[in-house]
């Protein structure tokens, strides 16, 4: 009655959703305060006010049709030209209104520009884990392989030889998340260097570019004054996708970007590939009232210095504890390893003690569990004696 | 660099804004008074007060958090069940909230339906001419084959010979779309009535059902007191798909739905593929705030007597000239016959006389262009000389 792979995609979202579903049916048994869900990656802190302000002023200059027709596929020009000032101004990008395309966010962006690069369906694309689980389903369902690089559980960097390895003749396109999501890792200036070396070489080599895709949806969420790198200053043919999910907390919303840069070959024919994606994939603009916000609120984030003290406040509880989690520089997760390296168990044990986490698995890196910090403060403090309780049974 | 084909379709829709570009760049040199642009789909009457009050309502009493925050893939649960009370009342459909998934608009709905109907390449679509254009772009992309039955010209209601004919041991689904874009035609009972009887006897006779996917943005846009039929009274196999783009004016803000009714086979095993497929297109959920707009309105429309007032004033005028013209009972479409019968000619000499009107070749319905009438009355008004000389042309 209907396609038996989309089912199998569909149906796997749902237990995804168990989790959240379960911790709101236990909120409703034993009280809200006594159900510890760090599972989602929501953001905890609200929009700034200019958000709200944008769209009241909006509302009371300017028309219906300005506000609600249909805009450029693309974006609003207006728009895409705030967005590559603000981008020259901050990175120094060399870029137009012409290298953007505005999406519904990230997932969009990935989805049509994967199926906008797949050129056949030997084309392979590689992700690095631990990664974001959506991304395999943007490559394998068009039928390209998607080749997992092994993680560093070391650092928590890239490893180049896992790179080098995943490489093939096929290879089109190499997708890097920092800061990570799941991790909070952000790869330092000489990964990045290391990666654009080897993919120079190795676009060499095999005689036709790789590119690499720099997702990059927690781009400020940075801690310890680390600096925001700008990818394509490292790597010619780098694409960039990005979203106002986490920087302005408006993940409902779906507001976010592809940039191609110039530097990247042949710019213009991949954009306007990713046009014809967008539209089979039935995209036709970006909801246009935000649109005109990002523009309006330039720059502007939620108050990132409210994650930095959940950051210290659980990492800094748990390591003390005795968890031993990985130093988390950017985003808004802590990756704990499963004290006896079964994190399936770990995260069934740590339900038992009405605390929610995601066993990593699903991010292809079985061992540890990812803790979403996203939430309220207090809610940080009233779990740990129950993450205390958990690590006891360890013991 | 990127994949031939998805260049050719976004190349294809960047030449499709041409029009309206041109028109633009006309306006600058001879003034906009003097450019009668009847080329897009854009709502000229404003959204509902109503739209405004409830956006300014809702950030005044909504937390960011509220507002913002990812929702349900399938949409807000609350909105769900209005929609499903909605449909109850106005149309007596039985339906719950479990039968809507909230999308980013009829384009997004039609694209993510027909991927997850599509259980195999060799499934086929079957459209009746003349249609909207991207309903193509939907199907023959991932690989299925788009059958069109050649238009009724002489009502412009539904071939039922030309449908029988179209119907193949491969026939998934057939989209109808009354109001159409760009007849302006609205199908009679009598034509859904023979169209039901039609699609059950080859059901039974394929084996499989076939689904009617009833595509209505323009459902409330109906002229002369006609009824609004609802599709899934007279088919069980009847899946609709719907966008508030004209009914609300806001196309810009990517708000609609797939209705998949109770009596569908198997209706939860399609209600999840279609989750599935919308995973793989990169939808993660339809926009929040206006996922929240279309409740609050509850069922209200922009003034819809502003297009009646400008149908009397296109299609009276047009006919009283010599234009041979299609009544306009729906939507907000003049369908006209070239009077040589040739469609690219006659955009063409409109366009000399600052005339912009879209040849219904793409619609496939070679002969006929396409006026939109959802523009500034005094435009039309305008345009009458200019009408006149384009006919004189042909004398």
């Amino acid at each position: 009655m209907a396609d038996k792979k989309m089912y199998e995609l569909g149906a796997v979202r749902s237990k995804f959703s168990e989790l959240f579903e379960y911790g709101q049916e236990q909120a409703k048994k034993i009280g809200a305060e006594n159900v510890y869900d760090f599972s989602l990656g929501n953001p905890s802190i609200p929009a700034p006010d200019c958000v709200k302000e944008a769209i009241f002023d909006m509302y009371n200059t300017l028309s219906s049709k300005e506000l609600h027709s249909y805009t450029n596929a693309r974006g609003l020009l207006e728009v895409r030209q705030y967005l590559a000032d603000y981008m020259n101004e901050t990175y120094n990008a060399g870029v137009g209104a012409d290298n953007f395309h505005i999406t519904v966010s990230s997932s969009a962006s990935l989805a049509v520009l994967i199926r906008a690069l797949q050129e056949d369906t030997s084309d392979e694309f590689i992700v690095v884990a631990p990664f974001y689980p959506e991304y395999r389903v943007f490559i394998e369902p068009i039928g390209s392989k998607c080749v997992v690089v092994p993680p560093d559980t070391e650092h928590f960097q890239l490893s180049i030889e896992g790179v080098e390895q995943a490489i093939t003749p096929h290879t089109r396109a190499i997708i890097i998340n920092t800061p990570n999501n799941p991790s909070g890792a952000v790869y330092s200036e000489e990964t990045i260097k290391e990666l654009a070396a080897l993919l120079t070489r190795k676009s060499a080599e095999i005689g036709h570019p790789i590119f690499l895709i720099s997702d990059e949806p927690y781009r400020e969420v940075i801690y310890d004054n680390l600096p925001i790198l700008y990818i394509p200053h490292y790597y010619d043919n780098t694409i960039v996708t990005y979203s106002y999910s986490k920087s302005l907390s408006l993940p409902g919303e779906r507001i976010g970007y592809i940039l191609v840069p110039p530097a990247v070959d042949d710019w213009q024919y991949l954009m306007t590939a990713i046009l014809g994606a967008a539209r089979m994939y039935g995209y036709v603009c970006a909801p246009s009232t935000f649109q005109r916000v990002i523009a309006a609120v330039h720059g502007a984030t939620g108050d990132i210095s409210e994650y930095d003290k959940n950051r210290h406040l659980i990492y800094d509880n748990l390591t003390r504890m005795g968890y031993d989690c990985v130093y988390p520089s950017g985003a808004f997760y802590l990756f704990v390893k499963a004290p006896d390296g079964d994190s399936i168990q770990f995260m069934e044990n740590a339900k038992k003690l009405n605390i929610l986490i995601v066993a990593a698995d699903e991010f292809a890196c079985p061992g540890y569990a990812r803790i979403s910090y996203c939430v309220d403060s207090d809610m940080i403090v009233r779990s740990l004696p129950a993450f205390e309780k958990l690590l006891a049974m360890y013991k």
